[in-house]
């Protein structure tokens, strides 16, 4: 199989599911590269993701790597192919919303960094808020959203301020060239068209463990 | 220790979905609840809802409940029946283990209280923290965790700890009777057979992001 250019790439549709799974690969190909190992087979790490060996290869067939027989895929490379994909091999800057316990926690969230995602600039509605340094970053005001992001180039936001006036700052932000929002807010948001919303919905998990725990007993 | 499988997680009578519909109807009844409204009908909450009315009234079937023609559904008695079927209609205790940054917030997070959870019980593997009191909490050691958990009657437990130790942390926990775990550790975990995990991985969710907002460019 010919591999694909940049081009044919990034207008084929890759399933939604297809992204989940490879967003879990990376994950596990960094964990490998975190305990030095330099190649690993399709069946350990279709275990380590918990996914077929099959569906593993199908989906990686995407990038018309099949690995080697007798080694198996190169942990570094792959992780890197599958980075560049996702848009994650270079740093991106994300604009943060809301700057209370949540948003602080986020700011200082290595996680973000470790995978290519940099909060370059960040936003509350608290007057008290405004003008102070968080993390090294100067808090700026909502009303500031349109004026202060697009000089970032952020495209991803991340949604972690109260739901009250929550569809003036998504606004704001899409103004602002936003394309992307990590909802923490625990509301529905209605994007405009083009935008793209997940929810980090951490009460409707617990739900889902509550109802999951009840149904064994 | 028990067999581990991951056939746990999919072995449901209702289906999954159907689970995570029933949480975003409620939250949105819940929201519905607090502006005061009474009924809605069925279509203007699947609208509320992002799903079509039709997989509404199917979700909603399960209950044998299919609303009024002229008034549509009670928005408490819905609410309370979709709390009654998830379990979180009486409040539940929750094991929380690590007290970092996310622990902290998780803590004080009043999203959990709201739906009927309640972190009775916190762990930390840092032995500063042991014996602290954390937002009303008694932090206790990670190796008491058999010890001290079943007394809370906890049958879910948040985990924000760190990878390092994750798996004896997990292996504790199950030992001392739960059944369902939330997972914010970068990790994936196998858990024994009969035991629910669900990740919140932020960082994936952003690499989704990434990926959907090159899509369109």
């Amino acid at each position: 199989m010919a591999p694909r250019s940049d081009k044919a790439r990034s207008t084929t549709r890759v399933p939604r599911q297809t992204i989940e799974r490879l967003t879990i690969y990376r994950k596990v190909l960094a964990a490998l590269q975190a305990e030095g190992v330099e190649t690993v087979f399709s069946h350990r790490l279709a275990a380590l993701a918990g996914v077929h060996p099959a569906q593993l290869r199908r989906d990686l067939s995407i990038f018309g790597s099949f690995g080697s027989v007798s080694r198996g895929y190169e942990v570094h490379d792959l992780s890197l192919t599958i980075g560049r994909l996702l848009g994650t091999d270079r740093p991106q800057a994300v604009a943060l919303v809301g700057l209370g316990n949540l948003g602080r926690t986020l700011l200082t969230y290595r996680g973000f960094e470790d995978r290519g995602f940099r909060i370059g600039v960040v936003f509350d509605n608290d007057p008290e808020k405004a003008g102070r340094v968080y993390a090294g970053r100067r808090c700026h005001a909502v009303e500031e959203i349109e004026a202060v992001l697009p000089s970032h180039g952020a495209r991803i936001a991340v949604l972690a301020c109260g739901p009250v006036g929550v569809e003036d700052v998504v606004d704001r932000l899409v103004r602002a060239g936003v394309r992307s929002i990590l909802n923490f807010v625990p509301r529905r948001i209605v994007a405009p068209e083009g935008v793209h919303v997940e929810d980090v919905d951490i009460s409707a998990k617990l739900e889902m463990l509550s109802f999951l725990s009840r149904e064994r007993e």
